[in-house]
């Protein structure tokens, strides 16, 4: 830290992103990140479509906003683009948060929102997951504030059903809820469908996970327009070019195929049963999972040792070093192989 | 607005980006960009190293920044990449401006900087350019305060001698200087060379003017460790992984050819002068550039109706409606045929 560091920031922890280790190659479960590329016609038809990069980003995305509300079924004014769902998130606290409405969300959920409130100097109170890590709504019931919802909740993997959280955003018009999507596609039901009915929905998603895209930085927000309006003239006062024009035309091209994204999550989804059934007959405790890795822990070895373990066979998961969960690993479902990989690896370790 | 907005920024009033109009094309000299694009052996490099998209991208941009180190002549160290030069300046403003430290910066200079104070509400102060729209140092000597300096300015195109800056940084230990040099590569002094010597020096450039990146997103900041670690701090906290592979990959591709950005920077500087002298003969008023624009008026005609006659022949110029400047259009400098083209509808207009 230099001595001209603002005072405001001296004691802020920023986000710590998985490993991306360049010493040897891993088996790379740390991440959630897809096993599948995107396809060579959809890197095709980026390449042909990108405007030239001489010239800016297109600011609005119209092109990519169009072809995104048809397939999420809303007003391309209801979405708007970003460089990964973390800016999302990022302009969600800044326009929705402040000492009147205080962030709200659970203790164990992604990491950033803690360093979201932090970083924009936002109050917020964490409300713990149950005994068993499952989120009920009836805590927040009551609390003023602006609530940040993992569905599926990470790291965990679980997820509440689409009804429950209509009633619950339903119950409380004068607050927003912010149900962050990111592993949606991977077994749980999207809010988006909501979004008519309750002005005070905002919903964030992801092209990282089910639609291959982690290196291309690309997320989205969707609520009313007014909800959106908000969210723009954010953007336009932080990074109104956010979205390059290569990502915007590969955006568009991986929405032409959404069979071959949906292919993707059905073979995740068998990955992640088989995974889960071979861990389970290791003695594992494994939480029930919706999403593309699981979160599992075993008495016979302590997390952080079978995640040291782990790596030192070329096998990366990600352990979080905090009191809750520090039994635990996430571990991502990756391609069949690299799961093979995992149990094998996994066998020689526990014996 | 809707009424979910924090009232933190109800009466914020956001950037607004030149027009990307799609209703025609245009002979488009309004935002600044390159008439020249990438060179074919670029984009093909940056498809063939671009990390696999369904992996995240590095958040070190370790290769980019050893590359652009070795260019630049400073050590990997001392620069951070950033999805575009506006993301650097952003975080240099969290980072060192706040009550103790207002923000300083000229009435006619990028729009963008009293965004950014006003977005973080931090304390800022404007100090008048001289009457010529020269900035002059010792206006600023003995005020508190992070100075944030175009050089060369915009839309002015006026640079300062970087004796001249180093002086005014040395003299002034305790408080931070941002060169932004945006533009710096059509013919003012890099201040990059005087950051050994400088802790409270941080200079940001952007690949989007001479290196003809602006679709891709690129800029990046240059300064001692300790300030580039406060800046990663801050990133950390915001978007750790800001810069997509792709522009990772093409930045790399554009710095392995120098020669091919200094040769469009020498086109444009001819190109320039071409436009400056007929302007002239035209009984403009063009202040001295050395950017890829120039800023010129003319007493025959006001400075928006101009830009609205360029507009209905096909030419768009940058026209700024704040009192100082409106009699003024900012002109971006392009290939030889757009400067003809303006040149040819301009005698048209002004008969």
């Amino acid at each position: 830290m230099s001595r001209f560091l603002s005072a405001r920031y001296r004691d802020l922890t920023p986000y710590t992103p998985g490993e991306q280790p360049l010493d040897r190659s891993y088996v790379k479960l740390n991440t959630n990140e897809s096993p599948f590329p995107p396809s060579d016609e959809a890197l095709r038809k980026a390449r042909e479509n990108a405007r030239s990069f001489e010239r800016y980003s297109d600011p609005e995305c119209l092109s990519l906003r169009r072809k995104l509300s048809g397939v999420c079924g809303v007003s391309p004014d209801e979405v708007m683009m970003t460089n990964g769902s973390d800016e999302a998130l990022n302009l969600a606290f800044m326009a929705f948060c402040d000492d009147e409405s205080p962030a709200l969300f659970p203790d164990v959920t992604y990491g950033f929102y803690e360093v979201y409130a932090r970083v924009n100097r936002l109050p917020y109170e964490i409300v713990p997951l149950r005994e068993d890590f499952s989120l009920c709504l009836d805590d927040y019931r009551g609390k003023k504030g602006t609530l940040f919802l993992a569905n599926p909740n990470a790291p965990t993997g679980m997820a509440l059903p689409r009804a429950q959280i209509r009633d619950f955003v339903l119950s409380r018009p004068d607050q927003i809820t912010v149900v962050d999507e990111a592993y949606v596609d991977f077994g749980a039901e999207s809010c988006i469908p909501l979004i008519r009915e309750c002005p005070n929905l905002l919903v964030v998603q992801t092209f990282s996970k089910s639609r291959s895209l982690a290196g291309a930085r690309l997320g989205f927000a969707a609520g009313q327009e007014a909800l959106i309006r908000d969210l723009n003239t954010l953007r336009y006062a932080t990074a109104p070019y956010n979205v390059n024009s290569f990502t915007q035309a590969l955006g568009e091209a991986v929405l032409d195929d959404e069979a071959r994204t949906k292919e993707n999550c059905r073979v995740i989804g068998e990955n992640r049963a088989w995974t889960e059934k071979r861990l389970k007959e290791m003695g594992f405790t494994v939480l029930p999972s919706c999403t593309n890795f699981v979160f599992a822990k075993t008495d016979r070895m302590a997390g952080a040792a079978l995640y040291r373990a782990l790596r030192d066979r070329g096998i990366l998961v990600r352990h979080f070093d905090t009191e809750r969960i520090k039994d635990y690993n996430r571990i991502t479902v990756g391609a069949a192989e690299q799961m093979q990989a995992l149990i094998k690896a996994l066998r020689e370790i526990l014996g």
